[in-house]
């Protein structure tokens, strides 16, 4: 089988490289279907050139609701000759494309189950977490792309650094905001059968996918021996940490 | 087999007579499995005295996070003699005991997406819903139910005529909010497979319980020719209407 290429963003050092909970939504995929693959990675500001280079487009906005949005993870697979972007997408195209190697990431009539899990996902996990990443995130990115990020990021959320600042009052609430939301999804695995690794049961879903990508992503820019970790360790009984264990296996960067 | 007992709270008249979402949550299966049973209708003000006659206590608690909650629906299952209250219990416990009659309310490995289903559902459906139809579900109840109801419920939520007054800006204000979570989960099924009828694809699990649940209790209580039911019916193009046709299969009172 011919080599996947994997259009990823790349952070600034080495070990943080492979940052983006995007990102990680697909190469987790990849990794855990056990398909060959390259990184191609992109500098945030190249990402729209290289739509225009693959001959696609895109249906997302930002947040203004109307400039087009270019972003990664897009998949190449010169096998089918096939370009995906969307890790949602993509992770449908390799239960559809390669049903027979590792885990079925959308099981036969899940899929509109995973949709509203997405609605509560994002409530719960992302929108607090990003609140305390969104800094460290940008902190990490080569210079072009943080130069961007920090221009598009802040018409919309004003100065990074006030967000969440380290050991003010705002910066608490939003610790309490991560702790409740995710204290939410702790709950969620308080039904029969909830006692297994994964929102998939003994195998992992793309519901799984989408919440190791964002916990990933938050020790890596965090750092996984900072305090800020250390407190995320340390909730819900220590989790998350445990929880991400199980996707020591899948985490390899190629 | 013999016959189970189901107990549920009556309404007003013979056609709004079962008219609770969350028992039309345990009816419908009980429906769906085609298991025998008879209603027992017990009035609000009684359901704590069934609890200590039944020989089962709650932990569901009020508004106030202290108070217990007394709730239908519960189920008397003779043939185990087995007594089981909540709707998502009940459901779990009819899936494991009558696994061959029926749909699998809970497919395997899908209980935690279904925890997940629950918040975003209860966000986007539930609770709009209920601001529109706490009103014409009061006026629905018998005398002394009547009369709990308006009791306990305007503790909290202030006087039930105005939370969404007809043809006043707060009132169409509820409506918007309603369109919207409504609209939500038709988005839901805008995904690969969505174009199925049920959320379970072409057999209903218990998240499709909850919305018919939903979606059933609002005509009873707003009337099937009623205006506020028409505004219902003309949304998200009269997918509402269409999806409770597949159950009318499943609505026989017994």
């Amino acid at each position: 089988m011919k080599e996947f290429i994997f259009y990823d963003m790349p952070g600034r050092t080495e070990a943080t490289k492979a940052w983006s909970p995007n990102t990680w939504n697909s190469r987790f995929p990849l990794n855990m279907k056990g398909l060959k693959y390259r990184t191609e990675w992109v500098e945030q500001p190249d990402i729209k050139a290289l739509y225009g280079q693959l001959g696609i487009t895109t249906s997302d906005v930002t947040w203004d609701g109307v400039t087009p949005f270019y972003t990664v993870p897009i998949i190449h697979d010169p096998n089918t000759n096939k370009i995906v972007a969307d890790a949602a997408i993509i992770a449908d195209y390799l239960d559809k494309t390669y049903p027979d190697v590792g885990p079925q990431f959308f099981p036969e009539n899940t899929r509109v189950l995973h949709a509203a899990y997405n609605t509560a996902f994002m409530e719960a996990c992302h929108v607090p977490l990003f609140q305390i990443c969104v800094l460290p995130t940008w902190n990490n990115l080569p210079l072009r792309s943080y130069e961007l990020f920090k221009r598009t990021r802040e018409v919309w959320l004003g100065k990074l650094e006030d967000i969440a600042p380290e050991g003010t009052e705002k910066g608490e609430a939003k610790w309490k905001d991560l702790e409740e939301g995710i204290t939410k999804i702790a709950k969620w695995f308080e039904v029969p059968g909830g006692d297994k690794p994964f929102i998939g049961g003994d195998v992992p879903v793309f519901a799984d996918v989408q919440l190791a990508g964002r916990l990933h992503w938050a020790r890596i820019v965090l750092g996984k021996d900072s305090k800020e970790w250390a407190r995320i360790k340390a909730m819900n009984g220590g989790r998350w940490e445990k929880y991400l264990h199980g996707w020591q296996q899948w985490a390899q960067v190629v």
